[in-house]
């Protein structure tokens, strides 16, 4: 029995809201049952100096959480003068998944920035955060389009990502925070539309995990994406 | 005539959502208009050492902006290693402001840490921050009653803040971007449910202002604060 | 009575040092009282990023304390690694000032930094920098029309500032570190030549503050200012 | 063909040389092929605050290159300030995965701090630095137990790593840089010598990558720390 | 010729002022001609945490310069965020010399912090800075013998310190900027009242130094100290 | 008896490793005895800011520790955020006398950074760190040459460096440790092969040193350089 009640294989509940905040060029607000997270799109008219001259475009992301999005209050990292370990690994996995995701090439001259803010934390917050911030930056390509910033779509496919583990000795999709502060296992997967890998990241917290392991957390991850996959595509069917 | 079509003494919509996150002792989202400011208030049952033995609590306060909280992003504090001098100072008055409403001798040895972070910016987040903080302090105060961690209410005074200004020669309340940033002079002013004054920060941002304005401005202030603090009682009815 | 004996509405006394480093383009000891600052005006033939092609200069201001100007030895801002709160709030305050004093389009692609290194302090000293900063900017004002650097005089008009409080229930002039340690409010003041308001700070440090003390303080700000004013040109007729 | 002319399942030369400096419990350079680190285990007799009390001990990892370990100079992270966020990513995998080789409850009231320091890199810096940390910080448990510091030996199983990829559309084994930087998917692998993961990092540099290759990407790292297993054993048969 | 007429063997002149500011133990203006250090020396009436329970006192030093205390406006450390290397190497070279001067022992469970901040600089401000900061030393410790803080006097011996180098091919004493930014060589010497050398510091600037011209430096720097420590002396005989 | 039982006018055993890494233009592995440093010198076909246009090269040094390289774990400066007082001073002190062996007009608009990272200390590793940094930028210098980056060779002489001190009351040369850590005084001195000064650096650790003794430590050091230049002077002259 999983402490929310859910079955092995069903995620909790997704919603997606776009145009969430006003001034970004792509603005969601993100839930995996509890967790939530602001992600926004910022358009940059300009390119990193190592890009220059290279006529190919750069898609970045931040990662934050606030001080109290999370049972105990964490020291601000602004204040504190740093962000810690934790949040650039995040960081930078979502932005190179979502480098994955588009042809740089197509972007030309500029820069797409996401933020992706936890504003409440239950489990789960850098695939809520990949699977946010997908959507933000079609915003805002498709805002770049319709403002002939670029021409043509750099979109090559979808992202998702979700977490799986094993928890009490079984696999489990989408684990939320009681579920992730006890699981033997915790993996993170992104996926592409087409069923492609982007990242695996699995990591024992307690016993190492063996092939079968694997493959059933694999096999919940692959569901799971289809099943955000299809609540992007809706959410974007929305002007 | 304002840009938003108000009256001078018009405040914008406001407010108040209590329970807004459910970690924190105390959550508020509050608006005043497009300005939305999530404020979490987190106890600590403990006090600064320089407090340690003198049988006093303590109140203080944090601000951030989520970078595109604004019409251009701005760098993430946290990334670039410091809180900048306008955050420094706007989470100092935020902290004098809330310690002015309430008895620290009542309230043990324990702190509270009220975290103010801007989602969306539209002129007078340190004004709404002030007024939806000192309602995230009420519920935690509330709180720690509830669970007998101090007998008696250190509650002295609801406090509510608002911005004044003059604008096209003209002194009104409560200014958005627009006129924030097109102000002759821009006001903040704390006060008590009593009328007293809590702070008063005047600054002439192209002409100065004479004795005339100021007391303009401060009438103002007195009427937009009455209303903001209904607005606070109103909320505080609720459960 | 006043623990310095002073008549309410009694500054302590002024001193302004011209000349006082040799090095700078303008260099300012200023003493109130006990509070020693010096202030020394710099000329970078340069603007800030954000400026350039604007055709505008621009006025900054630095703030700091030696370690041991204060009773008790503070920690050396450098060697920690950060300036606090207090000194960038103290700076952009002095910045802003500074500024309200000038035409910026008149200083051409030049900027002025003044610093203000307190060697002494007993309260007041960011009015006592205020005040003496200026008599230093326009140090460097007139060597940079002696040198041919700018033809007009950028000087709209003097400002000097004083604080004011309620101490003992009284309003008084002039706080120094006894008074201003003590105080129930405290008031920060910086006005110009022709009776306008630049800043006003005003903080309830105990009791909130009602209009007739308001007006009461800020009607000795009006009159030290003055004082200072006189001062301040007194110091100037000098070559 | 790879650049090397290995075989698809071909390890580099693998070299592990333990007491390589004096001072450290334990010390080892470990090489493979080109990449070279000196792993360092150090005991304190100490644990961080938050384990005090706990009875249970602590070991941790910290990563650094060398400026010019690589064939561009890379600034010195002291020099800059700070940690790159792949250094700090690192660090935390070494960390997790020789946390996952002890019982910590064994260690009693000691910390083992390894550093791992790349002096030459050829790809495959993290992987080389676990493979070598495990042997440094059992050099550093036979310290402990030989000085009566601890009375069972903590050691739960050895751990070694290596990494695969996806290099000319063929999975390859313990990829050197000129596969590294070319490859389509880089695979890190951490086991344990009953064959269980402790880790498993995959990402798509380039295209996305399927069920088959991420199999056969499996088997080859199987192979591969089998391999390695044997050669530290080797290394630890000596004195 | 040596630019300011001096004879090589000539002091600029030098002042001593004691009990320049009003909150410090001992606090000392020393002028080197145009070269003017505040030095202060602070107690604590405790000892750093890695002499706890040792039965020994401390003196250490800090060490700054005014940002336009030269003849280019230097950038803040406090606001750069950190103390340049010739800073630090200042610091630590004052802070070795007073020690050299006191009986750690003798000073019980105290740290004497002497602040040596350059208001004007023209060269020798290190030199200044160890001369001055010695007199303020002295102040601290009669300070604490007439407040029975320490019953034996600690100090072992006056020191003082000049710069000595070789200018156009002679050997000068006490260099001034002119001379120190064109000097071939420049030695730092710290001596006892004894004669005894506490630190020799030299450094070719451009050729190579010989041992005759060493020679020559040290009796300069013998009689230039000898000097020094009769100005010391008479600054001390007053109250 | 000196502890390591050599004459008091012996070096230790001195080795210099030419080509020990395979990336760096110079890369020299010195030992003096246990004390051990990577030196590898790096060419950046750039020069610094502050030298564009002036048509002259230049040479700097960075200096690190590994954590582990002494007896105790010290921090790590990348982990702490910036590097300790004593690491700046040896890198100034390194690159100085660098700068002195070059004529750095011959370097064309290009820089030369040496890195001197000590991977086991014994005592005189900033002496080691300058004697083989001189090999390895010498390499550098010779890349450069063979590459027809440069035409003439800007070296002007050979530098080594060693220390003296005064140990149990006699003269001793090239200290370790052991002695180091008990020296009344400690000297380092840097040399040309013409027997001129570019470093002198003394310090008493204990009682003040006379006359008599710096010349007893300069004979030596007078030696022991010679001892080293003959060393290095060998290991160049091998391809």
């Amino acid at each position: 029995m999983r402490p929310s009640g859910r079955a092995a294989d069903e995620l909790r509940e997704i919603k997606i809201t776009r145009h969430y905040t006003k001034h970004a060029e792509g603005s969601v607000l993100v839930e995996f049952g509890d967790t939530k997270v602001i992600c926004t799109a910022s358009l940059d008219r300009n390119v990193p100096r190592w890009l220059k001259g290279t006529n190919q475009g750069w898609v970045t992301a931040e990662y934050g959480m606030l001080p109290r999005a999370t049972g105990e209050r964490n020291n601000r990292e602004a204040s504190r003068g740093k962000q810690g370990g934790r949040t650039l690994e995040i960081q930078r996995l979502i932005g190179r998944s979502l480098r994955a995701a588009v042809d740089l090439k197509r972007l030309g001259d500029n820069t797409i920035t996401v933020d992706c803010d936890v504003i409440q934390a239950d489990g789960g917050t850098r695939t809520a955060s990949i699977t946010g911030a997908c959507v933000a930056m079609i915003d805002c390509l498709r805002h770049m389009q319709r403002n002939k910033i670029i021409r043509d779509d750099p979109l090559k496919q979808l992202i998702a990502s979700v977490s799986v583990g094993i928890y009490n000795g079984n696999a489990v999709l989408d684990l939320d925070y009681a579920e992730d502060s006890n699981a033997e296992t915790d993996m993170n997967v992104v996926m592409t539309e087409k069923g492609g890998f982007i990242e695996v990241q699995g990591t024992a917290e307690g016993a190492p995990f063996d092939q079968d392991e694997m493959d059933a957390m694999l096999t919940l991850a692959r569901k799971g994406i289809n099943d955000l996959l299809d609540i992007q595509r809706n959410a974007l069917e929305a002007p």
